[in-house]
């Protein structure tokens, strides 16, 4: 049974919030993964986001771009955490997504990451669910550590061969 | 019956919003008021925006601040033309009103005015009736006379008077 | 006779523009499509202005970029609806031309869309049409149940294939 | 023993971090609350993020304004969710703070609400603990029930009274 | 004969648009100053901006806020140059209308000064009439001196008496 | 002899720059083109901006960007009217180049064109030299001419062979 | 003898960058501190700059709003350490002051503080003469130990009296 | 041994920041460059920026993106000054980098140089070297003069041939 719910309001994010399904996968956690609009389908999104609690979601990560309601209406339906990934927008980078998705009014806060940032929503869900999950916390200390040694590695591959052989490496 | 409905999130909204009311009564034109968040009740929000336009709204003005979500859930909802107001705010000026406002997706257009611009958007209603409605397009002549006739008579007043005096008196 | 307007002041924007033309034909509304230039050609700007409503045009789609001026100023002579669509601009991404277009002052309301929303500008003049056409009343439902529709079967799709089939196939 | 740890760098933050405190004291929940600077006190700072977990602590709540790096510097240290507040400042309004906390680098996750947005960390807070407590859940649901309510009543005194009386009784 | 006209849309410019006619009288130069709206008044706009030059007018400054059209609409009626003064906005703090006014498209400068920058509009005004006028040139170069004394009489102020005697006597 | 210095900091410019050059030459005005730093080449500088006048140059164009100083530092040193051009940057789109030209201090004005908007600075130092140039004046009227046929061309064949086709011969 | 000079546009912002002077003398560093315009007074300013190494000034200090030159001009005169202090202002929040010190093209660095950092500019300044200077280091290190304690013992009061005693004592 | 320390979070920003370690090589100044991470490796971290006065390192230059939290992170731990170096990012362009770094607090100082200006930073660090160092005084002062001689080789270039020639050889 799903645990998280991803949720987008157009395939063009798929992309980029298959970022946090890859992390949930990896972390073994059960996932959905929706294409569903607040704006196209309010009916059948007032639905989902109302079941979702019910049907045993204890976290949806909503993606969204531009005038980005996808998230915050859901955390306006859904009970539990609710984590907004703002999608780059081609005129204003991102900046409105941002704005629309952090800035929510007082009483329905939505957690929200950096623009593009769904590995990182993928992430965040894991540390909500690491809350009452000790194997899970034990993994992110695990994942933690290995983040560690890949930045280590880099750092000793730089001062054996140098940067001018680095780079021309990557 | 009303055929224009004023609606906002929040009552701090509503020194601004009834800016809006005044132009739609200085043109005579019927129209209700209410508080209601997309955001806090949900459900009634829904049927508000479903009802709409059975209840013989043509237009709703929607004023909000922030992840200003209403005036676009209004237009997911309404049919009919979803004029928006963004709210100045203290922190991004309104700007964040504004990008959640008017960077609405394909299909769901909203009808964005300038921050605060409560005034503009009672005058854009007008504006819409007037397509079918032949006096109001010969009020708006007259309205647009009378704000030509104010603009005159102070420029006439400066050229009498000089600046000094104009702004000693202001 | 054409009841739409759409203006440009370049032929730069056509591309763009032109998303508009091919929504009211859509909606089986009639429209005219010019090039034209308040900055450029101030005289047959302000006549063809002054005379749009005479010509029996019921709502004017300006699009600019920069200092866009086209939509604010067809307001000042027109009594009926304007609708501005800020262009994207290569240097500031179309803020420019949205604050340009948004701003304006107390007494000239402009109905603004998304920066490069075309789309939205024609849809917007159909839900002003529609006040007092049921006709397209029931057309913008239509279109609002098929926007439904292909959000579902994307949805669908994605539950079926999975995030990376539809990946590879986009 | 405390279950959410409310930080900040400076005891100027306290008047907005101190809604944070209250929303977790209205649902019942044990906190701590401390003045920390990541920047002033870095090993106390160090020992402080590490041992959090180890104390109990499942939720950091962390506002910072400016370069605000104290979130995202919890974030690495603290396994479990860290929710950071933007506070904020005179010359940029917090846009500042805001960019230095919702744009973490992967791999590290802060949970971002609004720019002083430090009720909605508490109840963000509320939302996380609430993934495994049950009580909690219903405790929401409440307070949702209550905000939707005190909405209902403002809409209804408006109607009752009219904008005009509303506005002279703020 | 005026030389130079002075004009913005609205009186609530003209505490700022006043100090660039204060530095035209410091230099003995003849102006105008008319309150003046492309939006408002569009008919006696265009005959203003058209007659200025038969009327001798050799420089148009022109301030305006927001969607600030009217220097824009000054330069496409008027041949000679036009100074675009951009007024401070609450929302927007002027930005608005430093875009609408320095964004001009090709063709059509408007010679943008900072925003409320009305004084130094009144000095660029008398610098491009320098170019043809050797006495004008000659004030320019006593005034450029008196502007260097005073600043050197405060930094010799500032040596003697200290930084903190200097600012408790500001 | 040189009535229009056109300068800059970097030959990087030298492709948006020499747009100004080829306005110059449209409209038959002797003009010099350099590449100078007030930065790199201070002193070079400084005598260049001194001996401005004296050499018979009546408008400087400079064009720079980034920390833009090449516009201000001129005006600083020459007495008769400086043109700022701001160059187009790749992380903040010029805003910064806007932002250091534009917002010069009291005293000390600088005419600023759009971003990149060097043909315009040619445009406008032809506008200023027409102050006193009658022949000038009369050609700004044949060019503002040829631009309005330009755009009636285009809309003109725009009528004739619809959108799909013109935007197809693009 | 002096070792560093604080350097300002303006006796306007004495209030900002006698915080500078401040720290210097809590660290019993000899300075100057002169008004001087790179814009108003150019010969004087270059004099200055030039000069400055050779009467024995190892760090200049410079501060400026708006279109802010002067530090940057003090890079182009002077080959040691440069430091910058944009100064917020009342339109643009001082975002103009910093693009216009901090985006110095290659060459030419100024070394950037936070607007309105003057404090931190005094203390930057100290570590750099610190690379030289090992008593320098150790005051470094004691006043880092007082900023420690100071924050420390706030953490200890609020512990102590609550929130909501601690902001009633503010 | 090395003098200055390049660091950065991330492999990314290794073609970024090796144009500072070019500089220090010109100069002939040791240097060490490493990969290290405040988010992923926090104890490597706080170590590496303890141990780095004692290793004989004078001046860090810390490159990174985003929430950039390295510069002033290393300003915590390292009493000598930090150059910190803002990285360009897709969606922000490299303001929110910029602001992380620069915004710092009270007492924590970081030397900022424009967006992607590692070539500054390397710059800057010789010249605070040089404060102490009349050797690399000396080369500052002749590295100024060859940049003064390339630039004008460029406009006696421009002069010789024009820029119709020069653009096409570029």
């Amino acid at each position: 049974m799903a645990k998280v719910s991803i949720v987008m309001g157009s395939d063009s994010d798929l992309g980029i919030m298959s970022q946090a399904a890859k992390v949930l996968e990896e972390f073994g956690i059960e996932y959905e993964m929706k294409i569903i609009s607040a704006h196209r389908m309010p009916d059948i999104f007032v639905e989902y986001a109302k079941s979702a609690a019910r049907r045993g979601i204890s976290v949806i990560i909503a993606g969204a771009g531009g005038a980005a309601h996808l998230p915050g209406m859901c955390a306006a339906l859904f009970d539990l955490p609710v984590i907004g990934v703002p999608i780059h927008t081609k005129s204003l980078g991102g900046v409105d997504s941002l704005y629309s998705i952090v800035q929510m009014p007082s009483g329905i806060p939505v957690a929200t990451v950096a623009i593009n940032g769904a590995k990182n929503a993928g992430l965040l869900a894991v540390k909500m669910l690491a809350i009452s999950d000790r194997d899970l916390l034990d993994k992110l200390s695990d994942y933690k550590e290995s983040m560690k040694q890949a930045v280590s590695d880099k750092s000793d591959k730089l001062e054996e061969i140098g940067y001018e052989e680095y780079l021309s490496e990557m």
